[in-house]
């Protein structure tokens, strides 16, 4: 690939700005909401089902073979533009098409489904629900293509296309059709736009999502709610003995008590925590911007650390007895607890669930049981950061923004993610574009055309870059 | 007082067994239900006022001075018969007119104020809501006192009798009215029978009731409910921050780990005590009959200890975070507990309170903060079973029953005892003769022929008794 290919290519994408915003505003037109419980007759399946048929014809028009896979739920679109050679590699690029709903509506300034452009002193951005998440950022990335294919006729890689209409409601279809597509969506890897930079100025690539394993647990005592003056003393109380279960769950450092539960964790790669390091992260501005002034994680680590290298147990919701006005005398036949469990890799998210439930069987007051139910388990995944993928998005983003980007952990777990190493072997590269302020979800979502323009030049030199 | 005349006594109330039974049938017709939030016009606010006019004429038919004591809600029924002479102790006896609600009415076998008499193996029994909670041991203790002005013409005590419409919805307007009525109500002590007996064969004074504090607790973490995948780790978790503090709130020996919550306690005498041991309660089948198989109180303690005479802290509820089904990846800003404390004479209802916040604020995680709301205080209660009139009531009761009464702790508190004390400065005999099978409060409440019958006996020769 010659500097000069890529510098026509950037060029176009500089001369052209106004007319992909036209294509991006036009899918943003579309109230395509996914969400759950969605009928056969519901407007919003039908808005679906026209995004879908919308991005098939827009990728054909661009050259692609296109097409919808059928599920059960809302199809996904699947595009294949392989012309660069059996020496190039091949490119999963995942997206998706569906959109949270925009409730309330109250609180949006502009109709979310008619997308404005709006002046702000950070910079012209475009206001609409799904600006960023997913519609801008897919948007970004295929205009990226556009250029490419406008400038030179040909991708430096081989590119599939996958964009998913289901992704806001839980990914119910994603796993039937990453199976029955199998073989249409072999690939090296995964690229994913829908993160975050690291800030206005800084790109982010995100190599690291915890895992996660979801557990119920109730406490059984008497056999039925009881008086707590008649019965109170010699009876034992579930919510007694489930607090004095829960609250041995963590040591004085705020380490987790669970046998094996720190077992095979891998240490951090050393540049990826310099990349940490190097962030200038706030930690008291983070902490105070959720009302804390202290980590409260595991002793020793940093902020970052806990959050995006580091196990958690959190107790989601806790219950049992009397919860109304003023005060009720009941001793309660069973109390319970809700866990997740935030993994990372080395753990064995099995291992983590059998470790909880013999910390809590160990603590049981005489005559207390305890029931258990298991809502999930998936582990913690790492994209190691000298892939050659990997290698080539780093060179990129720094020759786009004259920085090196920041190898960002992710506290959270995005199932995608999981679901490609999982089902297909395959790793995943995050690269996403939008600011922490981008108001996903909720009311006035933006993008800032300074992300998507900027983003869009990223995306056209990491793909010059993965070709070698 | 003759042995003669309570022999003529007793006897007239063996012979006139029916008739004292339609009275009693009369009071249960009326579906006095008092539930909270009774209206202007509810049909069940015109039922009260009837039996509380039918209280007080019936009273008056016996010679009784008889009137309604207005209150903001119900009336109460005073009734004085003070002819016994100025070195005959005062009485005041204290009963209530109102019932619970009958529901589920589907569960009756019978119309719940259509009363039956219904054969059993165990003997002949009245089912009727109020059988027995109030109104069949208020009618017993008013057939006693009719038989001795039927057979002698006078009663061997000053009687004044208190009958309340509020009992079963928590006496709202019970203070004012022993603060407006304190005049009417001067006496030597109270007379209750609202209590059960031992079993069927053995009667019972209940000596001790515990007292109770109640406590809601609120431990706050971050600002807003946050996730836990982005957050977790570094954020504070409230629930953590509770479980924490409630799990040490026992130590290994069931002791309650609070800042001088054991402060003052008093010994239980010896002969109280002895009552207890001479009983055989079988703790296994109590245990059993609650689906457990331990003593979960303080070791060293006897169950009847325990529940009687040992402090408890419940935790009556508790609840933070996601409750629904399956799981929900929040931190929540805010978690609580709502707890309960049973107190024994000796402890200070005030320090256990200051004690326990404490004992919460020793333990908070940084960041997190506690606000505490106090839902009532009471101190617990013992009536010294050396007392005159309690002397006389065990003597009269062991010579109706040929065995001694059991001197029995109560592990609830009855605040119409403790408003007695503290308002009136009267010490309460609680002498009843239900039985714990008597259903009070559910379907098909009964009152054993048996226990109403030995009851009438046993409150003609307390009444002898109390006369010295």
């Amino acid at each position: 690939m010659s500097t000069s290919r890529i510098d026509d290519v950037l060029a176009h994408i500089d001369a052209h700005l106004d007319s992909a915003r036209g294509r991006w505003f036009e899918l943003l037109r579309i109230p395509s909401i996914s969400a759950q419980g969605l009928t056969e007759t519901s407007p919003h399946r039908a808005d679906c089902l026209r995004a879908a048929s919308h991005m098939r014809d827009l990728l054909a028009g661009m050259g692609f073979a296109a097409r919808l896979s059928e599920t059960r739920g809302l199809p996904g679109v699947i595009a294949t533009h392989h012309k660069a050679g059996p020496d190039a590699p091949t490119v999963l690029y995942y997206g998706h098409y569906d959109v949270q709903p925009a409730d309330p509506l109250d609180l949006w300034h502009s109709d979310p489904f008619d997308p404005q452009l709006v002046d702000h002193p950070e910079g012209p951005r475009v206001v609409a629900r799904g600006a960023v998440d997913d519609k801008g950022q897919v948007m970004m990335v295929l205009e990226a293509v556009r250029a490419w294919l406008d400038v030179t006729g040909g991708l430096p890689v081989n590119l599939t296309v996958l964009l998913e209409g289901e992704e806001e409601c839980g990914s119910p279809s994603l796993a039937a059709m990453l199976e029955a597509e199998r073989d249409a969506l072999k690939a090296d890897f995964v690229l994913v736009a829908d993160t975050n930079m690291w800030d206005r100025q800084t790109p982010a690539i995100t190599t690291s999502l915890r895992g996660l394993a979801a557990v119920e647990v109730r406490i059984s005592g008497p056999d039925r709610d009881l008086h707590s003056g008649l019965f109170g003393g010699p009876a034992l109380n579930p919510i007694r003995a489930l607090t004095r279960i829960l609250g041995d769950l963590f040591d004085a450092d705020g380490r987790i008590r669970i046998p094996g539960f720190y077992d095979g964790i891998l240490d951090i790669p050393a540049d990826v925590l310099a990349s940490w390091r190097a962030t200038g992260f706030d930690e008291a501005a983070w902490l105070g911007g959720i009302g804390l002034a202290r980590a409260s994680g595991e002793r020793g680590f940093s902020v970052l650390e806990q959050n995006w290298a580091r196990p958690t147990a959190e107790i989601n919701g806790i219950f049992g007895g009397y919860q109304g006005e003023g005060t009720k005398t009941v001793i309660p036949a069973e109390a319970g607890a809700k866990l997740t469990f935030r993994l990372v890799p080395g753990q064995d998210p099995a291992k983590v669930v059998e470790g909880f439930k013999e910390f809590v069987n160990a603590r049981l007051l005489p005559d207390a049981k305890a029931r258990f139910e298991v809502h999930g388990a998936s582990a913690g995944l790492v994209v190691p950061v000298d892939l050659p993928f990997v290698r080539a998005a780093r060179a990129a983003l720094e020759q786009e923004f004259g920085r090196k980007p920041v190898l960002a952990g992710c506290g959270a777990s995005i199932p995608v993610v999981e679901a490609f190493e999982r089902q297909l072997g395959l790793k995943t590269l995050l690269v996403g574009f939008g600011l922490d302020d981008d108001c996903i979800h909720s009311p006035n979502e933006k993008f800032e055309m300074r992300c998507f323009h900027r983003g869009m030049r990223a995306e056209a030199r990491m793909l010059a870059a993965f070709a070698g």
